[in-house]
């Protein structure tokens, strides 16, 4: 039996005046472990809700499969917790391999950082498509909406695979990276073509956010909260285009702001 | 030269009724590659600042240190992202067995999660400390008001160590984890008796937070933010006091409550 993904608690709150007690909403946090062809390959800690995509979405974040079709089978037993899953391949490469750094052969000043296996699968968008500002605010407004379940507890972070007028799924959890694989699954599961599409996200963009961003394929990443140097750097190198801070009638735009469409705001 | 804590990126911002062009002010993200003995054991993401004391509170938390006597020397080459650590004993454990899952002999419903080296590292708190509501009110407040230099830049979690009135050290971080370890190490570098202290925090109390509060030895946690039924499972099962949601006049408490002093707002 899948746990819920909140749960009551048993708390003495002082509202500022007076202390009292009361049950509250706590947010479940689950540990999933994976095993990968018979092998303990990784364990998270997660918001128990569609476990199935969030295991899709992270093998392929891993690096480990690049298709659904990579996947022989996929067994989840929600009760101890673990995540069985069969390749129709053997992996070739040994786990460690997965979180090596990355040393490219130009170690400038401004050089990117990536792990080996963010290098073989992270994507360069070319995306033609463009968003304008008034739809960029208005998708954060949907965004921000579509979480009622989590709102109570506090703290949880959303993200969405969307039109330039629409989102087509939304995906919560505790984790900021869970709730991207999440969507990442799925986009593999639906083969979804990511290329026109993109991303909003509650969270920072940060590095491995945009790497995710670039590993889903979409080439324009809408977030409400603010970016890393690094993020940013990556974000030009891998043709993404950064949109920030996206609160109210108000937003940043960071790299690739070609794709944005000033012209309504302009006039 | 170790980078500054924030860059400046040419950005454009609509501010709700024109595009601007300016410049702003960027939290960096940097990449810290530890070689342990003269392997690589991990990379992390961080903020540049208190790099030592980072890496010095990310082996302690890894439990590859259990004090600051365990390191022989420790070179940090902030050109290249690499730091190099050299201890006094071989290590006798592999690097796989850090992220490994242990699986307690009682696997009922409320069954906790640790990873194997948080079974060895975790300590259960006996403090007899105890904390007034109001000097969790101004812990909280002093904390918010201390971390100026990231505050432009937008996202940066804080952590303290402190007593029931004063924060000893305050370290901030892009990551919450990296706050924390930051916190650790100043505590092992400085031999600081962390038994009858407390941790301040901004971000969520997830179960690695607890985790981390008890291996650094407080037996209070307070943080701005929401908790996880995880992290209370353990803060229970590890004598944790958790406090959270602290904001303005308001907090909740959720476990080991009797380190409250309620009783002058009762009153």
């Amino acid at each position: 039996m899948i746990p819920r993904v909140t749960t009551r608690w048993h708390i003495r709150k002082f509202d500022g005046n007076i202390a009292i007690e009361k049950d509250d909403e706590i947010a479940t946090e689950f540990a999933l472990t994976f095993r990968l062809d018979g092998e303990e390959f990784a364990t998270i800690v997660c918001s128990p809700s569609d476990l199935h995509e969030m295991a899709i979405g992270f093998l392929a974040s891993e690096g480990v499969i690049r298709t659904i079709d990579d996947i022989k089978s996929i067994d989840m037993n929600e009760d101890r917790g673990f995540v069985y899953v069969e390749l129709h391949y053997k992996q070739s490469t040994s786990k460690e391999y997965y979180s090596k750094r990355f040393i490219g052969s130009c170690c400038g000043k401004s050089r990117q950082f990536y792990f080996q296996n963010d290098v073989r699968t992270a994507r360069t968008s070319t995306t033609r498509t463009r968003v304008s500002v008034e739809q960029c605010l208005k998708l954060m407004r949907l965004l921000q909406q579509s979480s009622a379940d989590f709102r109570s507890t506090g703290g949880v972070h959303n993200a969405a695979i969307c039109t330039t007028s629409e989102l087509l799924a939304v995906r919560s959890d505790i984790g900021r990276h869970n709730a991207l694989d999440k969507v990442f699954g799925y986009c593999l599961q639906n083969r979804i073509h990511t290329g026109d599409k993109m991303i909003a996200f509650s969270g920072r963009m940060s590095s491995e956010v945009v790497l995710k961003a670039s590993k889903i394929g979409v080439g324009i990443l809408l977030s409400k909260s603010a970016p890393t140097d690094l993020a940013l750097q990556l974000a030009q190198d891998l043709g993404i285009t950064c949109v920030g801070f996206i609160r109210g009638n108000e937003l940043n735009a960071y790299t690739h702001m070609d794709r944005i469409i000033w012209d309504s705001i302009d006039d």
